[in-house]
């Protein structure tokens, strides 16, 4: 049994199916759209159909390998019995209804797989910090090789595609955000067919993946000089993020730490503007435990690894953001982002 | 109320609520990772928070708009009444529970906007017919401009992604598939560091998305000289497409065009080696209905646009697929794909 399944072993109250692909992929490493794990006290079965049955075998150790019919919930339906937690919020009601047919009792469970991946091992990190690495060097050519001003928020997201894979990406951990002048100020554009133009700001939101583990990072550029609210407003996010990241090791709160960020931002010119959370936990997922926000629960432990990302967005004028990747530590923690934040200057 | 939506309403046995956001996008044209639609007979209310609220009024017509708290189901559970029909096939057990905790009665219902996407309109089809053309343009460049032989598979599905930019596309339609020599021989392998050799073939299987549709073809090319059972398996998979897309028409069932193009396989010395569907539909999900496949029982109607994908594989020697993407008509069919399908030899 790995070190993973033991752990989640020992906070069961009943055997747990694991339905939810990134979760089986962190339990025994094996990726497929059709697979499940049983946890029991005793016993770990990984089910698959014929179609990745031979990949499974290849992949997975020290867990038992069943092959099951291409309906899969269809098949555990007719061979599970006794109390059996499931995913709740992941399994369609569709198949809950279709296991529940059978003669397993179910009980609804969340988060018990996700709080594991909240503190992340060595393997982890080195992908974590690999794909830092690899951003770093995407920000560095951006910033120096390619033009802005004239050119699409659409061309500028294509170069960043074209600059990771040369770095060594295995792939875009999301669809880029490129918001320059007004669209920066809607923090979920992505980018389009705008022409940047001189003297803007430019959101740059993007990471990559790395062994299956992501980079989440942003910068703003200035394409040329900016009016004094641009720069004051770039100032006011700087040190917001500063100040979120004093605030953070092991031990303080989501919400205390988004309150120690939000309060610069309420205590400026642009109080009220700094409409999301200050960060969440990364790993496999661009979005999971522990978040940094107002109405987070979370207490943060060592070994999670949170982006800081406060931001200004002043409506139909101008947004900036600026986002690093951090490892919580006993009393403080390490800054896995090196590229630079003072304002860069893109032509 | 529009077309689209009409025609929904009218298979309704009692309103129904929308939270599939490929669903939402198609009944009002709007793109959100957190909206809900309720369809009543006379009023059509669309649901999103803050965040997306001007986007949404912005972007959609002829329906109402209301802004919602960040968590959706929980302000839709205190907000329903009477009998509701909900997607069940997507809704997490755990956002049931949740709306189940009001005072709303739910039924689960499958498939209701599902049926209606199968048979596209007028815009959808000029969208799949531009995502086609950009991909036959994609492959004239990929057989002419780039090298195989000595290359990585990866290497090759990054020159995938750099053409279909350089032709237009918005983004790649799925992770492309670059299955030279023995990796071809596993349907879901996608690419890989392995070098590709000369006399091999090499399946590769990649789409495009143009404004939101997507097109689907695969191509099996040649590194040089072939033996002599790779191009016997070339000429076997051709002859069962050619089956297949002859036995296309309205009134057609899926099993039977399946049945058609597979006994061409098992009638040859592949027998057997054919594990998968012959297609299924294509537009704003890369697998939709209807299906093509042993197990289908849908029928053929015009308008359905579907994919024609049969496939030799010989276990740790090689792979062959050819797959086009063709509009289903009365008497026939028309074939969206206009890439050459007879053996294309690259360097």
């Amino acid at each position: 049994m790995s070190d993973r399944i033991a752990r989640l072993s020992k906070s069961l109250e009943e055997p747990l199916l694991v339905t939810n692909p990134v979760n089986v992929r962190y339990l025994v490493g094996f990726e497929s759209s059709n697979a499940a794990i049983l946890v029991e006290p005793e016993r770990v079965r990984l089910f698959t159909d014929f179609r990745y049955i031979e990949a499974a075998r290849a992949t997975v150790e020290g867990v038992e390998v069943v092959q099951t019919k291409r309906d899969l919930i269809g098949w555990l339906a007719a061979e599970l019995t006794g109390r059996v937690g499931f995913e709740a919020a992941v399994l369609p009601y569709a198949l809950y209804e279709q296991l529940a047919g059978g003669r397993v009792e179910l009980v609804p469970r969340t988060g018990l797989v996700e709080r594991l991946r909240a503190v992340k091992d060595g393997t982890e990190l080195d992908a974590l910090r690999r794909a830092c690495a690899i951003t770093d060097r995407m920000f560095e050519r951006l910033a120096t090789e390619v033009r802005f001003v004239g050119r699409s928020e659409l061309d500028v997201s294509w170069d960043i595609a074209r600059l990771f894979h040369e770095e060594g990406a295995e792939d875009l951990a999301f669809v880029s955000i490129v918001g320059s002048g007004p669209t920066g100020s809607q923090p979920h554009a992505r980018a389009g067919t705008r022409a940047i133009g001189p003297g803007e700001l430019v959101v740059i939101d993007t990471g990559c993946r790395v062994d299956g583990y992501v980079s989440d990072y942003t910068r703003t550029f200035a394409t040329g000089a900016l009016d004094g609210e641009m720069r004051e407003a770039y100032g006011v996010v700087l040190a917001a993020q500063q100040a979120g990241l004093d605030a953070i090791r092991a031990g303080a709160s989501g919400a205390d730490v988004d309150a120690v960020a939000r309060r610069v931002i309420d205590d400026s010119p642009f109080a009220g503007t700094f409409g999301h959370g200050l960060g969440h936990g990364l790993g496999l997922d661009v979005h999971e435990s522990p978040r940094l926000s107002p109405e987070s629960g979370d207490t943060l432990v060592p070994g999670n690894v949170v982006t800081v990302e406060p931001g200004v967005y002043v409506g139909g004028r101008f947004g900036v953001r600026t986002e690093d990747d951090v490892l919580v530590t006993e009393d403080g923690l390490e800054n896995l982002s090196g590229f630079r934040k003072d304002l860069v200057v893109v032509s």
